[in-house]
């Protein structure tokens, strides 16, 4: 099969970079608006640890929103279940950046995935710290996932969110009205901003999404990192929650569980197969990779995987 | 692993029976309100055919919403893809019956399993025919995926329905409105209701919803209801907007693509391994029944059985 | 006085004719969408009942929703204030037609000016007629109003709005489903529809209003028509929800008591010193006549008619 | 008349003072929750500078939004109608504090008296200048408006709403995010707070309302405030949007343009006759002042004072 997974990816990237309808590229802040929209690349890990690379997919890239299934992992090791006390887990219906539920439902975003709920992640993880030491244990948190000590934070990208960032703001202030932010909003942010600005490449983003592949467990070191049901529960969020207002439209057409990043990465996940990888940074009207998600759906198509899918009959 | 199976449904019925917090009996109608909250049944069919049962498993009751299952299989067999012209899939971050995001996106309902994108499938149902060839064709080919011709339509329960549904009602007119409901809506409303008071037994229940664990295929007569990709796809519409403003929560707790109804039933698919059944009338908040989500939630707890599980590190 | 006043009209209504940029003509029914949107009239009584006019003053026109203030006047006299259980009296904050505040508010509409108040209006109006009296008692009150039997409804318009108005239609089933309508939705809308569909010149509609700028009596035959407490609450609702979502606007700019409907018109009070009517087909984007809305700012520039005004300094 | 109205207003404040319904006292702050429910207090000056006090109408409070009035017309003096550009004109048809509006309206608040609209003005008022010089502005044009040096901003208010205003400083950022607030959020609600902190009894402040009653003229030095069309205007606004989600009860209940605040006050203009404030701090369930409505319509019923009737019938 490896051989075919490789031939498979290879075709996937030779047909992204004919497509011209490549989506638009982010561009409420600089750094993310100069990434020329060619770029493709993607990274297929399978369960036995080979890894299946085509394309730019060892471009460090802006994982942006991403990280948010590494925040939220790390804070349910801090709290447990005692975080969905001020996060819920529904769709939310609406734009990632809404304000408006957060209005009807008190100050509770409706998942850790919208910019609200991952803003909330980030107040939690602050804990008794300061921001460095947060961001600092997130990086270390990352890397360790990955086994790349060479992962960095993009302080560029930080700063420039840090500047423009005033619809978050307005988030984090109106949670903190109805008492779910506890930190000041500037700290809190400062947590948020710096982790989504975590720079990975498709290889490397891969690597450190092998636990929700493994029920939990990092395959290279054996480690648990959070237990096999929280792990399941962490791609079921990422099926219902993980592309925004989009998210059922990405069940349908690739049926795994996924998350995207208004970098233009998404990781998908095929438990008990493989972590998966695509980088391309034009958005759909969503907000998600327009031919990341094209070039999913060419993959499930090609390999059958679908968690909707009765895998035996194969 | 079939005799640990009746063992674990056993156990789980056992259970049931004795909780006494059994959540709210839907009565806005009679024939709905007059079941009593003591009820509870669980019908499960392996691949293989196996079938195991406890509690009420043989007792029809109406089946409601989950119909919407059927429904949109059939009307994809009729038209094709272009139903999603007229119908989302995404999930609604609403109530079942809001009206509201029908204004917002112009009479096109979020998913086909709201009850507003139920009512579209059913004028698609209708095309050309009379309300009753209509009827007729849903009821033979809910017969045909069970293999029993004793399922009825509960007349009472539809009569009731057209009596008291002012809101579906209005939802209907509404989308007329927008010039997304074809028929008059007494016509198209008068299949939903049909639709909607469909009676089965968890028994009959779990025996119609075979082909979505096996690819489309019914597996007892090897006919192909729909194709695999599209049963897939069904599959992960029920997972993402399969209990209403209540999926993220039954995805994260049972990790199963379902569909629940007001009667109190769920069908759950575990693809490739099991069709299974709940009924409790009993409701949650949400609408979705109480004990059958919780029976559900212990049953893959015990089995381990998971969308988002690598399963063969079982 | 009177010499002065018919000249302001006449250069209102020579302004008029010269601007280009008239709005838009309603289209949904034909019978609207036929009306030149050359067409401007005017009518101004004053409390002495001189009568001045200048344009199309004498051609009738669909007054629409302003037959609303005449069906509220009514409905008061019928139930009195309980009515105001079954409707509220705040500006809407949204389009005429929404049915999301519906939602919200469980089915009670904000104002008698919306349409989804009006059709309780309508309804309460049916109280246990038949639909065909009730709508000839509301066609009697306003002949008696303006003095004037020739006043007819335009059959026309009211069955085109009948076929068409699915949106009502929702609106009418959706308060029904709260209980807040009484009959047959049919029933009620064939009501409301009829009294939208009055025909009457700017001269008759501007004799019809007297009573509201002579607190509560109709100065032709000095009979009460409403307490005069009732005349100013009247006046008031008018004030805060006549115009939809463009009323703040209207007391802004036009500083009067007014109530527009989609055909064009507008009928405005100045208490104690006019009735005045303007009628211009073209609609601006909140629904009100571009031109009529001109005409009365200009008229109250030169007369100094403004309810928010020192009339003694003058 | 002036012996009858001292009469009329010693009835109604010993009505109020045996009415024990009386609201409930704001307690988002310290400041506001120590005023007892018991006070109560009313001031009426007439055209010719007759004053009528009753109650506590000596007693500063803190005025809260009323001084959005006052905001407005300083504003609209240093930009004009520019100003209409940032704010609307329109009832909002929701809470004093909601942000669902700015959503749907890309940062433009509905109007000048909800918070959101009165913190643009404040953006407005800061101008070039520092916080410091433009709170200095305010107090200067409120003094020389009531002809009182001795009126004072409550420090300790304008600090408790700082230290607790996180529902305002997410409104503000809001805006701020959709370009609508040109200043730091610090120094705009800087200003928003210390206007909003400003303390004066009910006399003072029928005193600064003087203007508004006489066509934009201080009536005691002569001085035009603001033009005679404007005052008009304002009156308008206040009319429709003076009194939050209950500007319709208001406009039917009283009948006269008025702004409310949240530290019980009110501020009711009946045009070319008088200045009316009272002053109760409980509020109702809308947050306007309980026995403050209560009293201005009884002192409407008995003077007959109303906008929208016929005066010269009197």
């Amino acid at each position: 099969m490896n051989d075919r997974l490789s031939s498979i990816i290879a075709d996937i990237a030779l047909e992204m970079a004919h497509i011209s309808d490549r989506g638009t590229v982010a561009n409420y802040i600089a750094p993310l608006a100069a990434v020329p929209d060619s770029r493709f690349g993607i990274a297929v890990i399978e369960l036995d640890g080979t890894c299946h690379v085509a394309g730019d997919a060892d471009t460090p890239f802006s994982i942006q929103s991403i990280s948010k299934v590494f925040g939220l992992t790390l804070a349910l090791g801090m709290v447990g279940d005692a975080l969905w006390k001020r996060v819920g887990r529904e769709p939310s219906g609406s734009a990632f950046n809404s304000i408006v539920q957060l209005e009807a439902e008190q100050g509770i975003p409706r998942n850790p995935f919208i910019n609200a709920g991952a803003i909330v992640v980030s107040d939690i993880l602050l804990g008794r710290h300061q921001p460095g030491e947060t961001i600092g244990e997130i990086l270390r948190f990352v890397r360790g996932l990955a086994g790349d000590e060479s992962i960095m934070i993009d302080e560029e990208v930080a700063h420039a969110e840090q500047e423009t960032g005033f619809r978050n703001m307005a988030l984090a202030q109106y949670m903190r009205a109805f008492g779910n932010i506890h930190h000041s909003v500037e700290r809190t942010l400062g947590v948020y901003f710096h982790q989504c600005a975590l720079a990975l490449s498709c290889r490397q983003l891969a690597l450190a999404g092998r636990y929700l592949m493994c029920g939990g467990i990092n395959p290279e070191t054996g480690r648990t990192i959070v237990s096999r049901q929280r792990a399941r529960r962490i791609n079921a969020v990422m099926m219902t929650c993980g592309h925004y207002d989009g998210s059922g439209e990405f069940a349908y057409r690739v049926g795994l569980p996924g998350k995207s990043g208004v970098g233009g990465g998404i990781l998908a996940v095929a438990p008990g197969i493989a972590s998966i990888v695509v980088w391309s940074p034009g958005l759909n009207a969503r907000g998600n990779s327009q031919l990341g998600t094209l070039a999913l759906e060419r993959l499930v198509q090609r390999t059958g995987w679908s968690v909707f899918d009765p895998a035996e009959m194969l």
